[in-house]
């Protein structure tokens, strides 16, 4: 593991995730940017110190050499820390999980594409969201044509923890994610609108062809926007919005989205995960749930516990990893992927990243429409 | 009233709205636009014959002759039929109570306006919304500012009632809501965007400065748009959305409107209207009910009965009615509005019709954005 | 009208139930308990002082006589003053509409059930929650076999207005609720326990054989229940539970109705009361609404308003005096009940006697069985 | 592990919820019944082969005797398979982790509590419901006198997947829950009852004195109860009621508690986990969060991600194991538990054992009060 050291929040995440499924082993990491932090936190892990390292390059030179080297690396440092070590490890031929976004910069994206495109390694980015059995659920149904032509697409993410200027008064989480050198262009529409965005084109099978942006920082002195309202226009005809908002009292973690097409709709939450609304025109309104009635094979085969068990957060970042592992291994084998595994990719990072892009170059010409 | 004869929806819904408080009797009309269908529908309604009219000009003229003549009247016919028979009835001194939105054109509308500011009697629109007891807690909240200074403006109506070409296989109701003759430049923007328009500016205690709207008709050969996306630019630098559709399966009449402010945000849904949820920043979000724990004055106000026995969309829409009753026999006394009275004037008609108009233009010139 | 003068609150109820479908007019009242009081609560209502009555005898003896005396009596009283005006109005074959329980007694209920068999006037009951459309369809839908055999009916309504003493600090709707002089022997269980109950019934189309009651009084000094817990057995090897509290905090009015049968379930809340689950076993489970998809013709006959504008308490009250002035019309027109109309009448206000009775002879007995 | 080979379902989630913490790992086990079947489940969780025992007995011998033995032993065969291992690996003080209820009958229970009391090993039972972290929540809140004194206790755990008779059509699980040589006297109540009970017990802070029974076996040729109405009485004058069944068609695990006291009021349901509803008596209802606004430390603790980011069933369950490890190693140093441990005990397990006795005879005399 690159990053995720004492104090840091997603590290932690991606070690439950890893774990959970029993997949991956955590044997070595460069987790804070001093040898010493590194060290410490290596050790309340557990790590062998001998493979605690000061930094990314000296763990990506070392564990390639080594005959028990780590076979794959989580990368969960911020934003523009992914790209230097992913291209390490990449050269290394040693695979990629990667948070989200792809990168800092555009210009840091390309190149980590270039080295990904070379490398023999697999790339994956953990749009977790995508794991959650009730989003294949719904990725299947829009697939199989349950809607009908989609026409509709309305998607919002929104949080509440920047409401005032905590960056300001020592929250680390805020100070990285609200910075343009550490995050990129990117505010709220980096940290949780390429979420927003990858659900919505994982959902809907479709990527809009063009946007228009109107962007906000409503926190004085904030210098990346911490509110998006973005239009979307997809190439059929087909519209939608897509809202990220850090600023709005009361929300936790809301990840809504709304597919309508002309035969039927869906709803679904992120924070009521086990459930799925489908909403056939003319019919009754089906509450569909993991693993329990109406459930389609792509929803069972990610489901670990009965309906009704809720499964969260952690169990759909485990189902990226346990499906990273599962390509690894058919890649190993030299094998194709198992039917119905998927994994986002570096595809889907650079589609986010071309997102933020066209927001932030929309929002300047004053929410113009921009292609993507 | 005129119109609301056999077969109209909304003036069955007047005519319970009149009644529910006992504020008013009917006892004439000009209910359809034939005279053999007005008689029918005034017998049907036990009106006296010699007070069922044939066309609103004979009523109005014929009223205001009587002793006993209408002290007010309800328009509640399609759009377009709105302005002439307000006009005749505001001339002769009687009050008018009028369907949204105001009229079918602009031009019209300021036709109106000319007549009503001269007319001593009042004019009433009936965005009944407005009537709801917790929409009046949160206008209170936000005006007593419980949410800080107001960054965000989210409102939707949402429907799926036009998903299909209805107004094409005998839904009379599709039929005019869908043809600019009788409803003017805007689709679902007229018949519910105006309603979630004026919401929002009655909540929020603003309007917006400018808008960028992208439009669609989604039903092929529909003429007017049955879904808009519209971005809301308000003088302060808050921003918001506003959501109409009319294709949305499994959305039967969901407006909700949320606000956030630097302090805290409310959140309310017509469906479910007794309830509204106000998320101080920080604390645990609460929820407040109708003539409930927490209720101000405004709520209780316009409430009828106790907590927990839901009141609906009738109710809201007597309240318009009963506070109608009360500004009327205010005017008449020459006195003051009673204080707490609140009713959508002609000035609410004239800003939804700036809405539309605006959408409209926005639409038209690729969602660029138009001053209002 | 006798009873609801100033300050009572279940008379207004009754006003506007009456007036809300335009069925009835208010036109004389035997409004309080004494003269001045009826005479200004009759003021207050714009009733001709020489039908304001100062008491019930009173008015009934001249309505009776009047040419255009009263078709129908409202009976608002408290429960232990419904019995006496009944009577007095029935003798004279005047239709009572008479506010539940029947009465505070059971030999008062006796003495009213004889009369009313002997008069040629009708007898209703307003056991109001059954006028709600989703109610009328969870009874059609049972009665046609769509849960298949009953198993289990749970049934509960839960307040809290009554966690404090209440009845000692001036609330005059808590004094003569908690007064077994004027309520009779059932507190929680007479005021809400027998809504629960004839719910109950009304949905599941039977009633309990036995039940085995456990009865509290949670505020110190009270005197009646404030809290019943009833388990029940059917016939044919059903079994239930009945839950009535007022003094379980953050309940306003909890009424909730949940029945299984071998092929599936449905769950209903008052306060939410435009929605029903229907959960066919093995199925996803459905969302049905008022007056939209799936509504049986039970729910649309009774519903006013398109699907998604709620309709509430006062709706449902009104629809039984609807269907009451129906009843009433055919009964004058010597013609059979309209098809689909009902309404509660004594055997339901006896039925509801007998539960209150058979609840506290159990709990006398320490909770032991009771044949109902 | 003890049981938990292929085909079971609850053995897979213990071995999630004790690694996903990384304080266990498993290393040995006896899987299954048949020698074959125990290797073959061993081979696909990685085990060492040698470690993969026949049965239980030789598993305890030879791991006590390993200078690698396990340190704890995880029982999650059938409840008559309860007792027998536990009391193997007891005796030779190695640490158990034992799914609920404790036992088959009583008999053993008592037989286990006497080797336990003896053994310088802990006995941890798996009421993992006590996991999550705002039952945590609520414990302390009642705790610390939030809801004044405790008036009413009501709880429930409602499913539906033996509504009908799978036992006999091939489900595994169905077969020896409703089996009583392998079950025991409970049906529903043993298996999901018990739970009911523990939770209540849990956050209530205290038992019920007495209790009355009245059990069904609705599904014709079902040995034991697939349904229970419970009515409950506690030593203080307070009062409620548990229900548990297995036949209500639409519920997965509707596990919910609803306690009151004379302040105020909690409800928690198990499908909607991170949500705990505080309603203190005449103020708004409050929503409480997991590691959200308003969370308590006993809340915090047990919590892994940030508020809005679900956790569920397996995180909660994984509490469980983790407050295990630390109990264990504090026991290991000879340590008093860390603050804020919480694990359910033998204790607990006694409880619910008798529980279950006092059901089954108080519905043997006809729902009679059977202390407890």
């Amino acid at each position: 593991m690159v990053g995720g050291g004492q104090g840091a929040f997603i590290g932690g995440v991606h070690r439950i995730a890893a774990r959970l499924d029993g997949a991956f082993a955590l044997v070595a990491g460069a987790l804070s940017s001093t040898p010493e932090k590194s060290r410490a936190s290596g050790a309340e892990l557990g790590l062998d110190p001998a493979r605690c390292y000061a930094d990314f390059r000296a763990m990506a030179q070392r564990e390639a050499r080594r005959k028990d080297g780590v076979e794959a690396v989580a990368i969960v440092t911020p934003n523009h820390m992914h790209a230097g070590p992913a291209i390490e490890f990449l050269k290394r031929g040693i695979h990629v999980i990667c948070d989200k976004p792809l990168t800092a910069t555009m210009a840091e994206a390309k190149k980590l594409a270039r080295v990904a495109a070379e490398s023999k390694a697999l790339f994956i980015l953990t749009h977790n969201y995508t794991g959650y059995p009730m989003v294949r659920q719904a990725r299947a149904m829009v697939a199989r044509g349950d809607l009908g032509r989609i026409r509709l697409v309305q998607v919002e993410y929104v949080q509440d923890w920047l409401t005032e200027a905590v960056e300001a008064t020592g929250s680390k989480q805020a100070e990285w994610r609200t910075d343009p050198a550490r995050s990129g262009a990117g505010g709220a529409l980096g940290d949780i609108g390429t979420h927003a965005y990858n659900l919505a084109a994982f959902v809907a099978g479709m990527e809009p062809q063009a946007l228009a942006a109107d962007l906000a920082s409503f926190v004085p002195g904030r210098q990346l926007d911490d509110n998006a309202h973005v239009m979307l226009r997809y190439a059929d005809g087909a519209k939608g919005t897509l809202w990220a908002s850090q600023v709005a009292p009361g929300n936790e973690n809301g990840l809504r989205l709304r597919i309508y097409g002309d035969k039927g709709g869906l709803d679904w939450g992120q924070e009521d995960p086990n459930r799925l609304w489908f909403t056939p025109f003319g019919q009754p309104r089906q509450l569909l749930t993991r693993n329990g009635a109406g459930a389609l094979p792509e929803n069972n085969r990610v489901s670990r516990v009965p309906a009704g068990h809720p499964e969260g957060y952690l169990e759909a970042f485990a189902t990226i990893y346990s499906e990273a592992a599962q390509a690894i291994r058919a890649h190993q084998a030299g094998q194709a992927l198992p039917a119905g595994v998927h994994f986002p990719t570096l595809a889907d990072g650079l589609a986010g990243m071309r997102f933020v892009e066209a927001c932030v170059q929309s929002a300047r010409r004053n929410a113009a429409w921009v292609t993507l």
